[in-house]
């Protein structure tokens, strides 16, 4: 467990109001945890920035009815595969399925996978999340 | 399968350039399937605003010997379970979960539950992405 | 002057650290001002989402040779002139111009009169800054 | 002028249909006007993301009478003088002044000049517009 450094801040009293109610409402139970939230998003920001190794999540929505749609999405995956974690399949409905695609690799790689999946004929949507692996969020 | 709608569209020389070494480069075959995906991310995007019923994935990373993390992660997921559809988990290193939770909901549903499982603490990061069911996106 | 409420945060030594370095590269001077402008952009990204009345900037790219377009600019700008404070314009070469149009108003119609300026022919790019009156901006 | 390139694309008819109701609620009269505007959207990020000469706007919100603050701005300002083209400011009340910085070089230095104004005590908000030159964007 990493050692807690505590520190004093001070706020403008009407500011330090909004950011209680802000909080409320979004669930937090003290400042401080939100605060930190408030700086990790910031450093996941700048991990992808940086071109770091990260971690995130392809999102896609396609028609699988699509010609080749399979092959094809198969096939980039596997060119793709020393970033590919895993990837879970939902069939939203009798036409559409959502893949999502967790990848863990060097941000400009995963960016790549996002592109080449959405340039395929067929796919509705991609979608990358940035997140972290962790390691450097403290 | 929906019927295809041709139309003509002029760009000026320079752009048209432009654009088609930018698609090139993200693996696009065909001007067409570009312009489609340009014209559904915004039509996504206008989904999320509208509060429609949306698809998307909320993305979290934690270190689960975090005392009381789980359960209170399991807890947020079963109050929100109608719009929760599955959950994808993956092991990132001896102390850090990379969770996927694919959900299919109102947009603000989507927002708001994502916004409560930022707030447990362990919670290192959580995002959430922008999709679509697919169902109004043609 | 607002009072100023002291109170004391915690954060883990890892990203403390993290944290110190991220804003000395920002040329912070201290935590509590750093924190301050991470909640303050919360509340502004807010204050957008919830149509309050808002400030922000239009910034347009444009050339000047291109047929009837100053007078459609302008007749925008009339149409929305009770939410226009003021616009500034320069000259960037021989044929671009950049204009910045300052306006205050609900954060819908600031959208709005954002998209209309995009959508006038000759107009290359037209990009609306969120920000704040400042008055709910502690 | 530059020479206009004509082609044909094809939409399915529900795509085609939604794009029409979209761009006729932003203003657009015609459909090549709307993509090209996609297009520029797509290349100006693009500009910011390889750290190009880009133009731009820094928008700050700050109470004029936190003491010595106008100094400071004015400083970084000189600091950065060879990349600002001109200030505009307005007095939103008795209090806040918003004031918009246009600037132009490379995008790398414009995010930096606005990380530094952002820091400075007194700032309520920083926020920069990505936009263009105009001049590699046809």
């Amino acid at each position: 467990m990493d050692t807690l450094i505590r520190f004093g801040i001070s706020l403008p009293k009407g500011l330090s109001e909004k950011f209680d109610r802000l909080i409320a409402v979004k669930g937090y139970t003290n400042r401080s945890e939100a605060i930190r939230d408030l700086i990790r998003a910031e450093l996941v920001q700048k991990e992808w920035r940086d071109n770091k190794e990260v971690a995130g999540a392809v999102i896609l929505i396609y028609d699988h009815h699509q010609r080749e749609l399979l092959d094809k999405i198969t096939d980039i995956q596997h060119d793709h595969q020393t970033m590919i974690i895993s990837t879970q399949h939902v069939h939203l409905d009798h036409h559409h399925c959502l893949e999502i695609v967790a990848v863990k690799g060097r941000a400009a790689q995963a960016q790549q996978l996002a592109d080449k999946l959405r340039a395929v004929k067929g796919i509705k949507h991609a979608a990358l999340t940035f997140s972290s692996t962790g390691k450097e969020l403290p």
